[in-house]
């Protein structure tokens, strides 16, 4: 599957997301080097024509790109800490999870040393790497990212946030926060549609096409969020709060946990207590900008 | 702007979403009679051709299809009940937000005196009709819902919820609880990327995208929750329990209220209590069903 006119490559951790960046590479037909603190998990990618190197400076001395996937930003730290000299003047990728402000540590780290760094957040699950629908994204050197982008590419579209490292980790956990919340209220809506007899299959092929009618307003919303000013034009908060009480009242009658739709009428009563009731539902964002 | 080979169609309740139903109508070129307890209401669409007629009998009597919008379902009731002789073999399409049982009920009185009835959900606000990127639900009788789907096509994109006249409101209530869902978790990332100074717009461009991501893994634990099993493949509860720590940990250092993710946080645990921690997030809908 190797190919010579194509970049070289190094995976460093093994872990379910780092074997299905390895194998990504692999099938794009990347010479791929693989390290992993315990070697056996190496085993499925060698027979995959992948090298395995028995140390990290030896990992990262085979790529000028080196992508690293471990548990946390503890684990970075110490497997990156003794190949700070091996890794000069090559480009670490960090898609490991963790914060925003251990990844402008890595990022200030790295530039001390001499060595690229792009800090990544990967949008999807190890089944999802290799398809370009899904996001990858990457903060800290729009320059590194522009000269790797045909290599990462492979892994998933890469997504530019810029020069400050911490981005790809806020956004990611800003994202999930997203998703949880996708989540809850459609597996709510399920719940009670499916106290009805409503297949959960069928509900959700209309509330995905529902997401796309939700993302509309949101893209709206988002002009009123970055001007500051919250014109209630097409539906006010007031009307939200109405509109709310059909919901609580078909789950009542279902006798469906409603925490989740309390909490949302919670945040739509601090509005209208503070005056906001005429305006558009984007003014529920002070309710999350506590300073 | 009237067409004489299209559908007669009467609209009663000229507020904002009835009005802009009828505008709908008179812009497709079909003769359009309005009814509004308050005649100056339709003024605007006596401009643009529509016929306005005195009493709810005469709206009626003028067209097959009889089109209701007013505040709730007392305002229906009022208005129709003394107008169900001249609705007898007509089709009443009710779009006036209510519950599944006033719905219910609805399609019982009209059966009850001889008169076609479809219960609607319009899944957008007055500024999108007229949209076929927009949903409208129709609930009741799929038969009268073929008969009529070219005239009603000109209000939105109908979707056939079949023979209970309830599911459009259910649905309905629905929808809007994963909207504000929706909503609530876009609004708290972009409170927290916006402390970071990311402007809202550059944040939901990139949200909007991860909806589809998320659609996706609806799509699959839909077919989960159907089957009634909940396996752990790509993403657990327990790593999700993880993952949210830094979410947690990103809005306490911006100063970002934390009620919806530790919302979702309780359910995860909840879920982990129960020993489900090794299941996929679709399992957290039992913690909405109560009963």
């Amino acid at each position: 599957m190797s190919d010579s006119t194509k970049q070289h490559v190094t995976v460093i951790g093994l872990g379910r997301m780092g074997s299905a960046l390895a194998d990504a590479f692999l099938t794009a037909g990347h010479p791929t080097t693989v390290h992993n603190r315990t070697p056996e998990k190496a085993a499925p990618l060698i027979a995959r024509g992948a090298r395995s190197a028995a140390s990290v400076a030896e990992a990262v001395a085979a790529s000028e790109l080196v992508v690293v996937c471990v548990l946390d930003d503890a684990a970075v730290r110490e497997l990156l800490a003794p190949a700070a000299d091996a890794l000069r003047g090559r480009v670490l990728v960090n898609l490991t999870s963790g914060s925003p402000e251990q990844a402008r540590e890595q990022a200030a780290w790295a530039a001390a040393h001499g060595i690229g760094y792009l800090d990544g957040g990967v949008m999807t699950t190890p089944p999802g790497i290799g398809d370009s629908a899904n996001m990858i994204l990457y903060a800290g050197s729009p320059e590194l990212l522009a000269a790797h982008r045909e290599t990462l590419a492979v892994l998933g579209d890469p997504v530019d946030l810029g020069t400050d490292a911490g981005l790809a980790s806020l956004y990611d956990a800003g994202l999930l926060g997203l998703m949880w919340s996708v989540f809850g209220g459609w597996l709510h809506a399920t719940a009670l549609t499916g106290a009805d007899g409503v297949p959960a299959k069928e509900f959700t092929e209309v509330a995905v096409r529902w997401l796309r009618t939700v993302a509309w307003f949101m893209s709206g919303y988002a002009g009123q969020i970055d001007a500051g000013a919250y014109p209630g034009d097409d539906a006010t908060i007031d009307v939200q709060v109405a509109a709310i009480g059909h919901l609580l009242h078909a789950g009542e009658a279902r006798g469906v946990d409603d925490r989740l739709p309390r909490l949302h009428l919670e945040l739509m009563r601090e509005a209208v207590a503070a005056g906001h009731g005429g305006d558009s539902y984007a003014r529920i964002i002070e309710a999350f900008r506590t300073k």
